[in-house]
């Protein structure tokens, strides 16, 4: 039985998570599972579990996020690690080799986590390939190529709203092109089993042959909306705009933006996530945001489990 | 019986820290009283109590404050709970929505506490009012409006020092215009009964009609410190100094710096009082800094005392 | 018997670990052989001990250095201390007397031991000299003066791989000049028994009379690297280039790089060191910084067991 995949050890057990692609339904579900009865102790009095009492964790943000910093950070604490935020200047990473020596060093104290943030596609993989076999890494993006548990989280979310996947008829919405967010999402989709798996996006906001992921392309809400289960709005970066040749944010909202009036094409009872942080007027508007369909407040509560989940799966395998 | 207070619940407990404005004193005296069993904690040799092990603080520094921010840091983790520090830089806080989308996102992490600093006024009690019911807010610093927790430390000192309130002369000295610390000082004092409470200004660093938060107004140091038994300096913040109509810091040092001279028209008694960090040469005079009336090192031990005293009673309301 | 030496106290017990000059052999062997102990606590599955249970360490950097910073942060934690990391910024410190009041303050909220780092030559000693008694200070690292911790580690590694320090030769090589850390490795290894302490550099990157330290100057790596047992590297910063009449780090590799070519001139089984971050292809090249002899990754490793066992040495006195 040969084993290529980098993100399992020879037992077929999660090693490192870099990204949903490839990684079988078991494990995905088996996350998910997890994540289930930590929800639980977070709404907790006492928000803590001695499961990786004296574990260290090392978070590595290569790229600033303080968001994303903070629910990895939260998820260590509540699991009792101990967590080491550092903010590595890209500047000090201008060399490749540069970037080794800082893994090897940081490997050289000891961890049992790499949280690995970098604005460049391939970055945790790299440093997977180059730590000690007793350090485990979590991409928490990596440039536009993966970001895995906000996949994770939103596939989460999903199960809990709509029970089962093989039913579902998902769209993604928006800037597919820059996201690594729909790439984990798309990924993790597919391999839970969602028959149809749509995107919808201006041209200029897609990847090239998107279809061989497996989804149905859309230019257009009104046709890509009809009869959707769940939608998964992505956030249009400002500096985006120009690439996608749209004269204006306005222009944006207007086609792809998520109305009350687009909402009503979806299924009644459809559920609306966004990875966040939203631009509220531009791909989603307020009236949706903080309306009845929306799950998004959800999705948040429930990524600090799904990250309390893989870490501990992750330093149990 | 109506409860229009932000600050209590129903029961009339402390729900929030906002400002000293509107507290009862029953509610302070108990902060105070509660204070004093943690002074002891600080001093020894195993500087923590399990009070509020798996509560999770979240220090939401809109503002940069590393002092500040550092008090409330140690408070938290004297108390066993875990603190997360968030430095959301300014920039990112453009919109109004913003702020709430911010603040909706680390409510739905679960939070007990959230110590904010926001260089706006009001930007706390905006916050209180969105939060889970779960989640206590601690105000650390609003603009120019309060800072509440260095209101009560001040407090207090003047107690250990002076034993009782009712009978004191207390003069608050500098730039009671721009200042949140005079605001929460004056309404502390006037609440525990203190009879005679002075600002000592120049016009121009005056509010409009002051005297209306029962306080007694002089412009000159000889006048205003006669009798006095509390001296609270105010720092002087340099680019406040052209709004002031002020020549130069050599000036205002000359007219209402705290010499030695000055100091001796005060009571023999008096204790001199600065909240950090001090302009020595500016608002007052390295001798009286360091001499035997200063108590400004005693505040900054207090402080931690307080601000564990607000979190205990806080979580335990 | 008078003790005039800040670093111990009445009873000749370490007291501030500022710099390893005149520190007594018995003391700097003390924390060697204390630090093996904390190795395996590195390498165990639960990283941590409750030796400092409830005590407060307060990494002041006035400097940045994520790297430094995060040794003793791990180190501590691994301890079971609580630690607040603070970065001041050298823009707030103008004045002296402000660093005082900011160290006045930290005392004032107690503390068990204060890691400082910082840009002048001195600061760590002026620190000693003003904090509260029960304040321990370890300097990590003040302008070109002291790196104490980094030489105790370096005298950890060559003990672990040579076993004895009577026997050696030590070659340090590079910018001797302005380096902290060759200052405070010269001091222990002279104080360690090492006979003959070589330093190789061109005149530009040689302190003054630098023989008075009991070193032995050669400018030239063929001769100096002869018979030697240890390399100690210095890092180049490119800053450095230009006061070292050097016209390139091309030229400065070739004189003075370390390839395996020179290596081969020292003993067989000599090791090579370097504090890092590295320079490849400037002071090191990678087929050597990579190479059989290197000990440069277990240099980190230990750093952070001699960490813990300054720290613990410390608070035990």
């Amino acid at each position: 039985m040969s084993n290529r995949n980098p993100q399992l050890n020879k037992n077929g057990e999660l090693q490192h998570l870099l990204t949903t692609e490839g990684l079988p339904a078991a494990i995905l579900v088996k996350i998910l599972d997890t994540a289930e009865s930590f929800v639980g102790v977070t709404e907790r009095d006492v928000k803590k579990i001695p499961l990786l009492r004296g574990k260290s964790v090392f978070n590595l943000f290569f790229e600033p996020s303080t968001r994303t910093r903070t629910t990895f950070d939260i998820a260590a604490k509540r699991l009792s690690a101990d967590i080491f935020n550092l903010n590595i200047a890209a500047s000090s990473q201008t060399k490749g080799e540069t970037l080794l020596d800082t893994v090897n060093n940081l490997s050289a104290m000891y961890a049992d986590i790499f949280v690995v943030r970098h604005s460049q596609s391939g970055a945790a993989h790299l440093i997977a390939r180059h730590v000690h076999p007793e350090i485990h890494v979590i991409n928490a993006g990596d440039g536009s190529h993966a970001h895995p548990t906000q996949g994770l989280l939103d596939m989460f979310t999903i199960r809990r709203y709509k029970k089962e996947f093989h039913n579902l008829r998902v769209a993604i919405i928006g800037d597919i092109l820059h996201s690594r967010v729909a790439r984990s999402q798309i990924h993790a989709l597919t391999t839970l089993g969602v028959p149809e798996v749509r995107v919808i996006a201006p041209k200029t906001l897609l990847p090239n042959m998107v279809e061989r992921l497996g989804v149905h392309v859309y230019h257009d809400m009104a046709k890509g909306l009809q009869d959707v289960d769940v939608l998964m709005m992505l956030r249009l970066q400002n500096e985006r705009m120009q690439s996608a040749n749209l004269p204006s944010s306005e222009e944006y909202f207007k086609y792809y933006g998520l109305t009350q009036e687009k909402l009503s094409l979806a299924r009644s009872d459809a559920i609306v996530m966004h990875p966040g942080p939203m631009n509220r007027g531009v791909e989603i508007d307020s009236s949706v945001a903080d309306g009845q369909q929306s799950v998004i407040l959800p999705q948040v509560t429930f990524g600090v489990a799904v990250r309390m989940a893989v870490m501990s799966i992750l330093v149990g395998s």
